[in-house]
């Protein structure tokens, strides 16, 4: 792909993680626009371009506006852009691409379906991009975009990028609260989640080349009773989490497999 | 530690993958016992050991029987066993040490906490092994056994043994039901799970080295109401799901990080 100018709003982890990433794919960064100037400024700096705090100052030579702000902010940010001809794109796995059929012509979605951290180091180019576009040329463009920095590209339209979005909540942000929960239950017998990390990260491994419903382990899918009432016995002090302990266990015992 | 002659019962994954760990640390197998001389018989041609499916059939000079059997079996092996002095410990992490009381003088836990497929290779030096005794001569032997497979050692008694085990159920079992969930959600829309490998890997890799209660992210702990809303609108036709969607959502918001 040819180098492209591109202007990142937002200076959260997204932000930070594509500025770097499309810098390096050999893209010009040419402004970091963002409320928080010092955010901004750290991230111009990391990619040598401009920083503002004004949303309309779009240099006329931009490609691609990447708007990797909040959810709840990208609409007013929507309302406030001035790109003329480039591209408008927002990071959101929840917000539909018409958020900006009112500000642009040639509007889309490049959603990284990743978790980001600022400190930590990612490799890009296994993170899955979700694309979306209002017209052929525009998706075709994003996509393009996307390939210069990630090798895993999805065309992902706004509703099946919502089921993705639910799949996700089951996947990743419930079981990051089970490991919670574990580590909570661990620490009150002053036993650590060390040792429980080894099988977190087994349990977690094997499913990236197998279907998770043929590895299912425990006592709810071999229907051991008594070792499930067992454990609901030591739950019996934490209402909360015997439901859960419950639903979960019923949930295994009910899916055809 | 010095050569150890080792009896197994039972011919499974667990079996298995610790015969061959331990002829691979140097000590000898002398016999693997189980109901199934099928089994047994690879198990024992891969371990340069005898087999046989009589229970009671312990060679005078061995030093640890290593019951690898499912727990509902324990008990029912524990009195048939003929072990002597031998060190008589079950791998399993729900059964009470004291199964095998009646029936042996030196006895104890030797349980693995990982997932062992019986095809898959596994670092077993990475596995925790937790260890217990009924006397401390025969929980320093088994803890020695156990370093001389894995680095990772600890010692638990039965009763944190049992809160490990409910930690565990939270922590891998549940997990892997919810990428069964994600997984089906998805595939309902032809969409692969494929796309959200990456995410379910990192998001355990993540808690490696960190507190899982101070990573959460999703629209439950941003308190986002309306994307809760429209993920509860998309599982209105699954009602199990929508109702563990409000339950974890609600354990989120509840939890106190």
């Amino acid at each position: 792909m040819d180098r492209k100018n591109i202007v990142i709003i937002g200076s959260g982890n997204v932000a930070t993680h594509l500025a770097i990433a499309f810098l390096k794919a050999g893209h010009r960064i040419l402004s970091v626009i963002s409320r928080n100037e010092n955010n901004a400024a750290q991230i111009a700096e990391k990619t040598r371009s401009h920083y503002s705090s004004d949303f309309a100052a779009i240099p006329a030579e931009t490609d691609f506006i990447i708007v990797a702000v909040k959810d709840e902010a990208v609409s007013e940010v929507a309302s406030k852009l001035n790109g003329g001809n480039a591209i408008v794109a927002h990071t959101s796995g929840s917000i539909e691409m018409n958020v900006f059929q009112n500000y642009a012509n040639n509007y889309g979605v490049f959603y990284p379906l990743q978790t980001f951290h600022k400190e930590k180091e990612l490799e890009i180019n296994q993170v899955p991009f979700c694309i979306e576009g209002n017209n052929k040329a525009t998706e075709n463009a994003l996509s393009e975009l996307a390939k210069s920095i990630s090798s895993n590209i999805h065309l992902v339209n706004s509703e099946n990028r919502k089921v993705l979005h639910v799949a996700a909540v089951f996947a990743c942000n419930f079981t990051n609260h089970f490991y919670t929960i574990a580590e909570n239950i661990l620490a009150e017998k002053n036993l650590s989640l060390d040792i429980l990390r080894p099988l977190i990260k087994e349990t977690a491994l094997q499913v990236m080349d197998k279907s998770p419903s043929q590895l299912q382990t425990g006592p709810a899918v071999r229907g051991d009773e008594k070792i499930m009432q067992q454990h609901l016995n030591y739950l019996a002090t934490k209402p909360e989490l015997a439901e859960l302990y419950k639903k979960l266990s019923e949930s295994i015992k009910n899916f055809k497999r």
